[in-house]
C-alpha cells in the first residue's frame, strides 16, 4: 500500500547551512505525491493546472529529525487517507540512511471546481489512488456524500 | 511588536496552477524571519551558516486560505514566542488584499551547537529579537535554564 | 533609462557552497524584469500566464564575477533593447558592495500568440517599456514590420 | 561518452505560464552534472561545499526551443570539454519527446582553492570525469600547465 519514491538530494535543494532548505523537504514530498498519482494513470499536466477540477493543498505540516545533505539517496514513503468526500490527507516519511525518518510530513487537500472554487467530490482517479495507497479502506462512498 | 515584511509575488514563486506553489509560501515566511533578524542587528551570513550556533527548524505548519498570484503585493506579519530556554516559535500571517490572511504559518526552532548538535541556550541577539517581536514577555531567563 | 531593482539575498537563494546558487542569479534578474514591467503599468498575472500573448525567453546567458551571500543587499541594473519587431533583449548588471558587477546577464524574449505560438509584434506596453529602459531609441516601428 | 540523466518534470519546476520556469532548466542541467560526477565516484557533499577546492560556475548560457510541462519525462545528454588546466565546459542537450532538443545549454567552470579563491589545476577526479564524458581527448596535461 505504501508508495515509495526514490530521490537523490541535489545541490539546488541545499542552503548555506549545508543541508536541505526546510521548505524544500515539503517540495520533495510533493514530488512523491506526483509520482504516486502518475503511477495510477493520472495525467499530471491536466491534474495540476488545466483540468476542470483542482485539488489545492489546504494544510501542510512537517517535523524535521535529521538534516539531509547533497548526494544523499533518500526514499519517501507515502500513504494517503480520505478525510471526507472532498478531502484527503497524504502522509510522508522521508527516509535517509537509517531506519528512523529524517522527516515526517502531511499535506491535506480539497477537491474544488477550477472555475468557481466550490467543493467537489473526489474524482474516480483519486478514489482509485486512495484505495491503492490508503492507510485504511475508509474511502467514503461519493453516492452518500453531502455534496 | 509585530514585524511587517513587504513582498511582491514573483513569477518564480508560482506554479502551473497559476498561483504560488504551496511550499514557497513557507519560504516567503522565512524571508520575513530573516528580515526581522536583520532588523535587530543579526548578521545573517553568520547566523545562517558559519556561526558556532545553529538554529534549525524542527517543525513547520501552514494553513492556506486564499491563493496568491504573480504581482500580488503582500505583507507577512511576524510574531515570535519562546517555548523554553532552547526553543521558540515564529508565527506568520500572510496578508494579501483583504483583512483575512491568505495563509497562516508557524515554524519552531531549536538552538544547537554547530559542531556536535547539542542544545544550547538562545544567544542574546535571539533573546532581544524575542523581546521585540514576542507575543508575550515570556522569554525564559537563561540564568535559570536547565541547559 | 536604467531601471534599478533592490533585493536582499535570502537564505533560500543560497546553496551548500554558502553562496547564491548559480541559476538563482538569473531568477533574481527576472524579478527585476517583472518589477520594471509593473513600473510601466503591465499587469503581471495577465502578462505572465493568462494573456493572449506570451513573451517566453528564448535565450539566457550569465557571467559570474563575485559570489553573493545571504543578507547581501544588491541592486540589479536593467536596460533593454529591441532586436526586431518580435524580439528584444534585457540586460542586467547585478551590483553588490563594489562598483564592479557581481554578475552580468542577458535574456532574449520573443512575442508569440498564446494559442498557436506564432510570432506576434510586441504589444504597445512592451514598446513603451523599451522606450523607458532602452539602451538606444532603436525600437522598430511595428507599422513597418515583416509580420 | 555521453552521460544520460533521466528526470520527470515536477510541479515545482513549472510557473504560472504552465511550463518549466526558464532558470529551472539550467538547474535540471546541473542535476545531470551532479549525477555524472557521482557516476565516477565524486563525493558530492565534499565537492559542492566542504572540500579544499571549489569549482564554481563562471558562465552559463541556454537556448530554449520547446517548453517543458509537468509530468514530461526528459533526458539530459551531457558532454564535457577542458578549456585549459583550470577550466572546463559542460554541454547539455535537454531531450523531451522529439529528436530535437527542447533546450541546449552550457556551463563553464573554474577550479579554485576554497580558502583564497586562487586558480588551481583540476583534481584527478575531474580529469577522469573529463576523460569519461569529454567530447575529445583534449584534456590538458596538468604537468604542462601555465599555473
Amino acid at each position: 500500500m505504501v508508495f515509495i519514491y526514490h530521490r537523490t538530494i541535489r545541490f539546488k535543494d541545499t542552503d548555506a547551512a549545508g543541508v536541505v532548505y526546510f521548505a524544500n523537504v515539503l517540495s520533495i514530498c510533493h514530488e512523491a505525491y506526483e509520482a504516486s498519482l502518475a503511477d495510477v494513470g493520472v495525467e499530471l499536466e491536466t491534474f495540476f493546472g488545466k483540468g476542470e477540477l483542482a485539488v489545492p493543498i489546504i494544510h501542510a505540516d512537517i517535523d524535521f529529525r535529521q538534516p539531509l545533505k547533497c548526494g544523499d539517496d533518500i526514499t519517501v514513503h507515502l500513504t494517503a487517507q480520505a478525510i471526507d468526500e472532498h478531502r484527503f490527507s497524504t502522509h510522508y516519511r522521508v527516509m535517509a540512511s537509517t531506519d528512523r525518518p529524517a522527516a515526517t510530513a502531511q499535506t491535506d487537500h480539497i477537491c474544488i471546481t477550477a472555475r468557481d472554487r466550490r467543493r467537489s467530490p473526489l474524482p474516480p482517479q483519486l478514489q482509485q489512488w486512495l484505495r491503492h495507497h490508503g492507510e485504511a479502506a475508509a474511502v467514503p462512498n461519493p453516492e452518500a456524500g453531502d455534496g
